[in-house]
């Protein structure tokens, strides 16, 4: 079922929305494209981020385009969501983020003034981070040939000595935790689009999660795994570990963090949370005689506060997602076939 | 004259195509918006690539988006031109490039087979050059909301012991190289566009540097300052040096390479080919004492066979560039007003 062998139509087929939204259409032009293509050890790590090594140290490098819309959004904005979403591909190898670039494209007509507020977010998210963007570049495109701004950003960091993590070392047996409620990003960006009004206003979970992942990895450097479950949400990001490491995964609803209002939301809206991309969360794969150590140490963080465990992973050739529902039955939890929520960050 | 010191007009302005162009309007922006907001000493160091320390070298880290519109030309494709643009940005600081990545923002609609033809073209440029794209993105946009493909890339190089390149160790007296003939780039470009017809095909330069920089830095590794003269040309590029140098440039015309061709398509299309855009050509700052032998060296290398010193530099605290022209005046070579040849790279 999680096979990535029918490979794209090049001849004759079109780029449509879902080669960018985290599921099997882009896992299937990664493959069929990119990797194919490009082919290189680092590339075959099947990682967000790559491993390259240099004479002393092992460096991760990791690049990330935003095409968020809108760019302002409860919570956040395209630059914030441009640091953190970088530091967070280069925190999930386990590294420590060490320095940015920035790319803009820009399109004719874009005000000045909302351009400035953009720059200043990011240099605040990056300061509060500590990481600096060291160089950049800005384009400009004609009215028309883009929207407003699109960022792309790439990070370089720093691996400790000892920690070693990647889809190839999950195994069954493992525990996964889950850093805290999920849906929030993807709600609160459809929120704002439909101009949807809740109680309380529903905000991004946008946030740098390198710190949480330093704490993380010094306490138990064994860990197995990491990664933050954005565009295609929870169910997407599993199913890529489940395919890479050849193995199933078994989730628990109920134990999944779950803000009510945002549960309201993906009801109104005909959302799955657990399809629904997160800016500010991570999974993490460890053995079981660790997960209370690490729950521990992610739960004094306030970016890990709701942590739990929500799976384990399983002995299955299929490499399927399964959910154990509240009403106690068994559900697979299939890649996403489209595109749920386009331009998400 | 070069002053940057009037800042865009954030409440009231707009982005145009100014911004994008490598001339002054550029300059202003980056230096009232990024450098200011995102100020740090790597973005000061005012290069293309920034100097990154690490424990045990100097890494430099480079970015830049491509917009190149059409995507294939006579000579490359937008997919060749990202890995060139990016590789020569990190050579330009006499570093060896080691790594790059690839962010493309794809515009929903796109052919795909137009898409793997880009991708291949990239891949035989990375191998080519013998550097891998170790990881990339891909994000899709609405029709209408983007044109076809933008590829940002990342590289990450190294900087040989005893080689430091910068604008500030441009002094009076040094000597200026050019590594071949100008304006091959942009007046194919905008041939292809306005589909000129010519007696022979204009070619883009588009190629990748770094073997020659290596073999000049290894030669001289004094070498003060390198520079690819890309949007905005020899004439941006000089303006650039001279201001972050407060030194004067004068150039002479008759030594400047440049095709017959070329020289036919600028008066026709009302180009002066100061400022028209180069990929594949290089300007070297040097010691008097070291021209020849930079000269020898480069002459030897396929894409430094029309090397030829062009200029030297002055003391003038106006930071003027200048040229005697073939009728024996002295012209100032002025930055680019506003926007030459839009989405050139």
């Amino acid at each position: 079922m999680n096979s990535l062998d029918k490979p794209p139509r090049f001849a004759t087929g079109s780029v449509d929305l879902t080669h960018g939204g985290g599921g099997r259409a882009m896992a299937e032009l990664i493959a069929g494209l990119f990797q194919r293509h490009l082919k290189n050890p680092f590339l075959e790590q099947g990682h967000d981020a790559a491993l390259v090594s240099v004479p002393q140290g092992r460096l991760v490098m990791s690049t990330d385009g935003h095409v968020i819309s809108p760019l302002f959004f409860p919570g956040g904005d395209i630059g914030s969501l441009a640091v953190h979403g970088t530091l967070n591909d280069i925190a999930m190898s386990g590294a420590r983020p060490l320095y940015l670039t920035a790319g803009f494209i820009l399109e004719e007509g874009f005000p000045l003034g909302d351009l400035e507020r953009i720059v200043i977010s990011m240099a605040g998210a990056a300061k509060e981070a500590g990481v600096p963007v060291v160089t950049g570049d800005t384009k400009v495109v004609e009215k028309g040939k883009g929207d407003g701004v699109f960022i792309t950003t790439t990070g370089l960091g720093v691996v400790p000595d000892g920690v070693e993590i990647g889809p190839g070392r999950v195994r069954p047996g493992q525990k996964i935790l889950l850093s805290g409620s999920i849906g929030d990003h993807g709600v609160a960006i459809l929120s704002k689009r439909e101009n949807l009004e809740f109680e309380t206003e529903l905000q991004s979970d946008s946030a740098a999660l390198h710190r949480l992942v330093g704490e993380m990895v010094a306490a138990v450097p064994s860990i197995a795994m990491l990664r933050d479950p954005t565009r295609g949400g929870v169910a997407a990001t599993l199913n890529e570990i489940a395919q890479a490491a050849r193995a199933g995964i078994q989730i628990d609803e109920a134990s999944i963090p779950l803000k009510p209002d945002v549960a309201a939301a993906c009801e109104l809206l005909g959302l799955d949370p657990l399809y629904v991309a997160n800016e500010g969360k991570l999974l993490c794969f460890c053995e079981p005689r660790d997960t209370e150590k690490l729950l521990g140490i992610m739960r004094q963080n306030p970016l890990g506060r709701e942590a739990a465990i929500v799976g384990t992973v399983t002995e299955d050739d299929r490499a399927l997602v399964q959910m154990e529902t509240r009403f106690g039955g068994l559900r697979v939890v299939d890649w996403l076939a489209g595109e749920q929520l386009p331009r998400i960050c």
